[in-house]
């Protein structure tokens, strides 16, 4: 009996496991929690604790406290691959998709004022304006000491009036979202590329040879159509890659 | 009234010009057709046929016979914009979306070969396998004698049987509709980017400095999940930007 549970719980724990290595379960990814695997594999919940517990002491997962337990990035390259096109996915928050990838966040903020004049940016051909005060946020974002992303955000202070008070460590979208009480209605980017060379002006990047990068331009709108928020970001392109997934429209 | 009439065809005629101009119409769309025009502006067929005629001569859309008058690219630099996941989008052809801005399609074929141990390739972190014959299909597309894409694409030959018979000028997603009746359920597409040096070995973009390129690596299901095709492409990073419109899901 004894020696019947301990293999079901190695079992499933290796077929967790193997999920995360066949690439099913993605780095980032929510691995199943107690409840699902008490319902689904019809076990008490001490075999479920010991399930994540396995799997998270053989370096495959980590458990984040009240949020789940996630799948751990573990190339030694940190290939970092993103969905675009998927609204939930678009609006994660870059610093919580790191750590729940397992890797130590770190930002350092460039540049944070207040112009007057708006901004406009041009994106899908449409050129999209934000009138009177908007906040600039330039951050470099880094994982594990690496910079990943050069950030430049655009935040109209008419939508959100205040936000150069609020700290800005959290994610903006859930900040426009819960503190504003703005309903997203439209999350358009644009994507590019071009190469950095090493030492060019305003390259923040420790790249020595010539590097490409994504240069990602977008506006996210509200349910008035009203610009919420302009931003221009480079990605390193050794470190990301972009996924989209096309299905046939079914509404 | 003769005058009326005139003042009306040349309001609409700019109308339709200005919307061009602020990219609410952009290169490869459909401007209105005859009886679009009629309807929407209570205008007779003559009117009508009069502005597309005026806008088309003004150097600003194109007539292509039983398929509508289409929004040219007049920008000088040829910048091409593709819209990804969007599935009527996804699907169009690469000559096709040419044409209708404007711009002189050429393909040249360096390989057409049948390889019979199938192929497999990693998007989105799973491996889609092509078992048996595969049609490898190696070309260089051209607009306006620029080489823009380098294309590689394998075709599964268990799906679609004698296909390298077949003359493959044509959209290949509308020859697996049409002539094989698949039905495609889903396409997948993964976007890095890398840089291209001069004169590098496979290189075949005329890049004389360091240039940023689009990998574009992707497979096309059915809805059996067969895997139906396997792209591998690059596209000239300093002619393409990439689009995404994410808007909350409504299903």
């Amino acid at each position: 009996m004894n020696c019947d549970r301990t293999s079901k719980y190695l079992k499933i724990s290796r077929e967790i496991i193997s999920q995360i290595e066949s690439g099913a379960l993605q780095p980032g990814h929510k691995i199943y929690s107690e409840n699902e695997l008490i319902n689904e594999f019809n076990i008490s919940n001490t075999t479920a604790r010991k399930i994540l517990s396995y799997v998270e002491n053989e370096g495959w997962a980590k458990k984040i406290k009240g949020k789940g337990t996630f799948v751990i990035n573990r190339s030694k390259e940190m290939h970092l691959n993103r969905i675009l096109g998927s609204f939930d996915a678009m609006k994660e928050s870059f610093r919580d998709n790191l750590i729940k990838e397992g890797l130590t966040p770190k930002d350092i903020l460039l540049e944070k004022i207040i112009l007057n004049d708006g901004i406009s940016i041009n994106v899908n051909n449409k050129n999209h304006v934000i009138e009177g005060k908007v906040l600039k946020l330039h951050r470099l974002r880094y994982a594990n000491d690496v910079l990943m992303k050069d950030e430049t955000r655009y935040i109209s202070m008419a939508v959100c009036p205040d936000i150069h008070l609020i700290e800005t460590d959290d994610s903006l979208i859930h900040l426009y979202e819960k503190k504003y009480r703005i309903r997203l209605s439209d999350i358009q980017r644009k994507i590019s590329t071009k190469v950095v060379h090493p030492k060019e002006e305003g390259n923040f990047f420790d790249n020595t040879t010539p590097m490409a990068v994504f240069v990602l331009s977008g506006v996210a709108l509200g349910d008035r159509s009203e610009t919420i928020e302009i931003e221009h970001s480079l990605y390193r392109g050794d470190k990301y890659s972009f996924t989209i997934n096309t299905k046939p429209d079914l509404c």
